[in-house]
């Protein structure tokens, strides 16, 4: 049973539902940040981040920050660009748009590489784009929570090693990390910046960075120092090596309870095999795909390779809005969220099958949501039917 | 009885002690970020903020973001003041030298009026900057968490209306508020920056500032854009805006369990008169400085009138370090402070007296410190005396 009260099933692409025992590590008792106790569970959870990014190269550097995933694109923009640095975004969304106006902020020039929607910049346009500029780094949403696309990290990757060899790649994982597989050392990978809140399945608060060695180096060999204070590498680097180490160290506060919290969803994630969590998700994710198309239904993501793992982004039948439906599937228990991209909000709903919803054997959230899916959409196009007589 | 299992009472300058109620709305069931109860939960906490900071005037603009207390440094040199501008720090410890860095960070130039250990910049200096140089802002430390030195906030920023009216006064109220007054309108305070887990007793994890209109206005007419993104109000201002006006409104997730935390907190502490909360804080530090003195220690703050209400700073008796001393008070169920102020880290300890440690009747948390320390002390002395032998 759970400790939990009953409530309707957070089903949005993040936050997520979370596990009883990771909802009381944040009633942890009051500790200090710098005490023993304190020291050794942060230091684990940066260790077990290095098992769930499957790398295993001591170069690479976890960060964990009190903040939200957003925080992660002022780190990239501030520690691993310079002013007046190239960068390409690639597009998939509304999230390249945002991380780009985060480069600019920064005095970095962001060119996006865009796709149309529900799909992403093919890897011919890329290599295109790679040949025709230097580029410091290049960005990549592995799963854009606003389109439910899904990007292929590891051919693109290669690419832009054997194209731009001196390029970064970073992955803006924040809808993908622990319902994707990510390889970090084997992709070539050097960052990926994600959030607690989605397939990680820790509350909000806290934004989560793995660089690699070739990314601290990179980092280290700056013209000029980080242009952010908050969310600099310089302040934070010692302070993760330290925690990691099992030495006290402050530079600013982080939360107790936040990575406590961390620490018992990253110990769950670690105690199965990876693939398994992986599979749970697949399998998940083709029950929901399979239910939406048998209702006539279609996702922005069109092309099946093209359609993420941990949520779905569905067209409505014309003429229905998320005002319509959403609140039919809210009496039915299930939470979704409306639309996001900009141009097209008002057509689309979003389905998150991530975590917990998906990975507990004693929850029915996907089929309950599924039903309720059904029914909401029945009774919302009956009633437009009605109306429109 | 408390919910809490057995442990050390927590008596750092921050985190503190938690009451049973705020800790267990950590664990709040997974909500929407964007639905209408936590709409209102939101909303009602950033209210709340405006009485705690007795502000009246509806141009008043509160901000709670996923973060550290540093993280209002970077929201004030970002968005208060211009790559370029001159601002003065008045220097009471470890934390002005942090903020002059992180304004250095943005391009800002930090003028620093620095005071001896135990002291604060003195009004006659401070008047005579202000008259030498035309600065942007001024930042104070109310409460120098390294040093226990409190700053006089209503003849300061008086000071500052009349010798340099269009400066900005911003009080970095981190170890403050919740334990010290503070007027925002009455005494013209233009930003105060603050985090959660000291005397507002939520756990860490958000950056709180309270914004004057005044303030509002000098950022809206910047020359130059926001120099952060995540802590730009150009990005959250709207938010914080809608939150309170209960509609949902997106820049980045806010972590709904935190502002549960903080929701808990805020309602009882503006439940009781604010007077009465001071008057508590003031109590407390009284008995703790009286029983220090009988001891025969000294505090770095020597004037009566530098000392803080929510924590003192202790000198050791001569010969003792911290690590001496810090876990004669663990093994007693206490848990003190090193020092933190480069200069004289390995002499003193420091002892936080604020929350539910000096409110709730329940609980005996700074009496059982009081003896805990007493005897640590003794113990610790008797040790260096016998092997001094």
């Amino acid at each position: 049973m759970s400790s939990q009260p009953p409530h309707p099933a957070l089903l949005i692409p993040g936050p997520i539902e979370f596990d009883d025992q990771v909802l009381q590590s944040m009633s942890h008792f009051s500790e200090s940040h710098v005490g023993a106790p304190f020291v050794k569970t942060f230091g684990e959870a940066l260790t077990m981040l290095r098992k769930l990014f499957q790398t295993e190269d001591p170069a690479s550097q976890p960060f964990v920050i009190s903040g939200s995933g957003t925080l992660g694109w002022d780190q990239v923009a501030a520690n691993l660009a310079e002013p007046g640095d190239d960068v390409l975004v690639l597009h998939t969304g509304y999230f390249a748009d945002s991380f780009a106006d985060c480069f600019e902020t920064y005095g970095v020039k962001a060119t996006q590489l865009k796709a149309p929607i529900g799909d992403r910049p093919q890897l011919d346009e890329v290599e295109k784009a790679l040949r025709e500029k230097k580029y410091k780094l290049i960005t990549v949403t592995h799963v854009d929570t606003s389109t439910g696309v899904l990007s292929e990290i590891e051919a693109l990757s290669k690419l832009v090693h054997k194209v731009s060899p001196d390029t970064l790649v970073v992955v803006d994982g924040v809808c993908s990390v622990g319902s994707e597989e990510i390889q970090f050392d084997n992709w070539g990978i050097d960052c990926v910046i994600t959030a607690s809140q989605k397939a990680i399945g820790c509350p909000a608060g806290l934004s989560i960075v793995m660089a690699s060695g070739r990314a601290i180096k990179s980092f280290q060999s700056r013209k000029v120092p980080p242009t952010s204070y908050f969310g600099s590498w310089k302040n934070w680097m010692p302070i993760m090596q330290n925690y990691e180490a099992g030495k006290p160290s402050y530079f600013a506060t982080p939360s107790p309870q936040l990575v406590h919290a961390l620490h018992t969803t990253l110990t769950q994630i670690t105690s199965v095999p990876l693939a398994d969590r992986f599979a749970a998700h697949r399998n998940a994710s083709q029950k929901v795909k399979k239910a939406i198309t048998e209702l006539g239904l279609k996702q922005l993501a069109e092309k099946p390779e093209n359609q993420a793992n941990g949520m779905t982004a569905i067209y409505l039948p014309k003429g229905l809005t998320p005002p319509d439906v959403l609140p039919k599937l809210m009496q039915r228990g299930v939470v979704f969220a409306g639309g996001l991209h900009k141009q097209i909000a008002t057509q689309y709903i979003r389905f998150g099958h991530m975590g917990v919803s998906v990975t507990d054997p004693n929850r029915d959230d996907i089929d309950r949501a599924i039903v309720a899916l059904k029914e909401g959409i029945t009774e919302a196009q009956a009633a437009m039917d009605l109306s429109s007589r």
